[in-house]
């Protein structure tokens, strides 16, 4: 942030380094800026555990305060994305839980979500093979999706019994898709292709599925490079602005924006595009 | 609802029996938990009259605390959905009402969408030929739509001298096919295509005009089948969450869920797992 | 407006005339009830700057009290729509304000998007060649957009160090393309093509480069011939339902249409059905 009367000072903050993070219960690894999470449980498909969800929720609400990471790559191994909650560790043990114990269980799911929300770097999903039940919802709370034209995508709750509504879905996934599309597939859990999603705004873009992981990741740099602070600000309005009326909408942005044009970033943009150069930014 | 601690109880209850309902003013049959109403006057395209309009209105009131009726079919007779308010039985009338008796006009129409709306029971609406003004409307308020490809679906209260804001139009309409996309059906008045329909998201699917009813009451039978209770939850937070923050979304879905982890056909779904069968839910 | 008791009276409304206003900072032709506003800067592809800013805010709030201009035509000229904010004449001097100034420009910028979402009348976009940054903007914030099979739209803010939320862009450009897309085009800041556009939802039609801009004024002119009073309240309450539940809707649509109901343009229409004729609408 640029100081704007005289010098810039820095001052101390309470930041972490995540670049060096090293996971438990999925792949982690950061490279110029960007962090590429992968579940890694590819016999089954990536299934989630109480432990992988658990670490996804603290590692994203960490994320929010890390200097070194400007973007994040959610993949899964082995040509799946995620098979979602793993029924003999997930849903078996849920069915002996009482109330207390069930709504501790869907609020940290939720938790999840909450920080992938949260954190100022865009997230770029890439969705190859299965994506069901809570490993959709993975990609429906990331910021961008690619796909592999082999990506099937299924909110599945209804059939294991449950409700479409699970950490946001029926709040979100109309968002992305429209009321009507987001209603059949979490009434009938039934699979979206990577066809379907990408007609409807789901899948930003459809690409081999060898190719998939570099394209998430090039995606991902290429936001890195980019005005790191306004993309924390862009990512932040879009959630702030969810439910606000336009015209409260407008005032929000006048003084979102506002700040944004008082960084060095939005200076070297315009110096550079004077001296007819490239801008480099720097993310302050 | 599963008995969280010891034995299951079943309370008395305060239920409609509906599967036998004999309706006035349009055709209803329920066969197998599914409930088709067909609006019933070809001749003239089966407009609405005020007795129609207040008999839906009152049926799905009846509907939320209905038993036996587990999903709702919307058709119309001869090759046509509704075109509509009658102009001679409801637009002339209107013409000559003072305010008061406008205003109480217009919300007995909107009573009839929030009825459709609040009872938990999804309605599959089969558009079949024309389908105008309120009756789009009743299409637009349905919670899945299938279509031939001959529906030709108009929200032409312009064409009348009206607004495009009729029953909720100006808040559900944009939410299934965009902001935009709304906007001209709404001011024009002009007729979507049922390729149209499919491609913006406002059909879920189109069918072979001969095989449209059949479609839309496999689709309603097949979730009339699942997890009813859980169906029921997916269509109370799909309108809960209209204008939530995503945050208060994900709380009240991790509420609304911990509920259906609750129900026996959460459990039923996991042992069927388990035992490598298909589970039978029965909506408890 | 009918009188609903007795003979009509026409009370003295404080209205402006404005098709004969004289624009400064841009072109401006008011023909049967149609303005045409043109950006006309060609050689620069019409980049807007203080004053053209200042003036389409003033303009848009002056004609949501003028009764001779009953639809709206926005394009620009020399094959292009608008470049956005000047380099030179806007960007450079944003780089030297202090924060109140910074937050005075950001909110002037914010009221026209207001004043156009303000003025009852419907406003069409006629989107050819360049459509970026704050050109963007003022599309997506007409109530319809045409555009050019050449058209490139860029919500390039990205690319010069800001955030994408600006002038609204993170509350409307969702709703009319979806969160998912929308997200990427703020992001990165790149073009989407005019076939994007239309398939996405933010063009209602494409057209031949050379016929755009009569059928942007076809399309005003007929809704200028429309029921312009209903118009003014279909966008009103698209508007003001923009964050509302699906119930307080409905209800804010009873009273609206009520009100329409007891206009002569109602009236009008239902006579010309009886009478086998065109309704001729007068716009009260």
């Amino acid at each position: 942030m640029r100081h704007l009367a005289g010098e810039a000072h820095s001052l101390p903050r309470n930041r972490n380094n995540l670049a060096g993070y090293r996971a438990e219960h999925f792949l982690y690894e950061a490279v110029d800026g960007v962090a590429t999470i992968t579940l890694n449980r590819p016999e089954r498909k990536n299934p989630l555990t109480f432990d992988s969800y658990a670490e996804l929720r603290d590692l994203f609400r960490a994320l929010a305060y890390a200097d070194d990471v400007k973007a994040v790559v959610l993949a899964g191994a082995g040509g799946n994305f995620c098979s979602g909650g793993d029924v003999h560790e997930i849903i078996g043990p849920l069915t002996k839980l009482d109330m207390p114990g069930l709504l501790a269980f869907t609020r940290m799911t939720g938790d999840a979500v909450k920080a992938m929300r949260a954190c100022p770097q865009p997230i770029v999903a890439a969705v190859d093979g299965i994506c069901a039940g809570a490993g959709a919802i993975l990609a429906m709370a990331s910021d961008l999706r690619l796909a592999s034209t082999r990506a099937k995508t299924a909110f599945l709750f209804a059939r294991v019994g449950l409700a479409g509504c699970d950490m946001g879905a029926c709040s979100i996934l109309p968002r992305l898709i429209g009321q009507g599309r987001a209603a059949e597939l979490l009434y009938t859990g039934r699979s979206m292709s990577a066809e379907e999603g990408e007609r409807w705004g789901f899948f930003n873009r459809l690409c081999a599925p060898e190719e998939l992981l570099a394209e998430a990741q090039a995606l991902a740099r290429s936001l890195a490079e980019g005005p790191t602070f306004a993309h924390g600000m862009t990512k932040k309005m879009l959630q702030q602005e969810w439910n606000m009326g336009v015209d409260e909408a407008i005032e929000a942005e006048a003084q979102a924006q506002a700040i944004c044009m008082a960084t060095n970033d939005f200076h070297r943009a315009y110096h550079a595009f004077v001296a007819k150069q490239k801008p480099v930014f720097e993310g302050d």
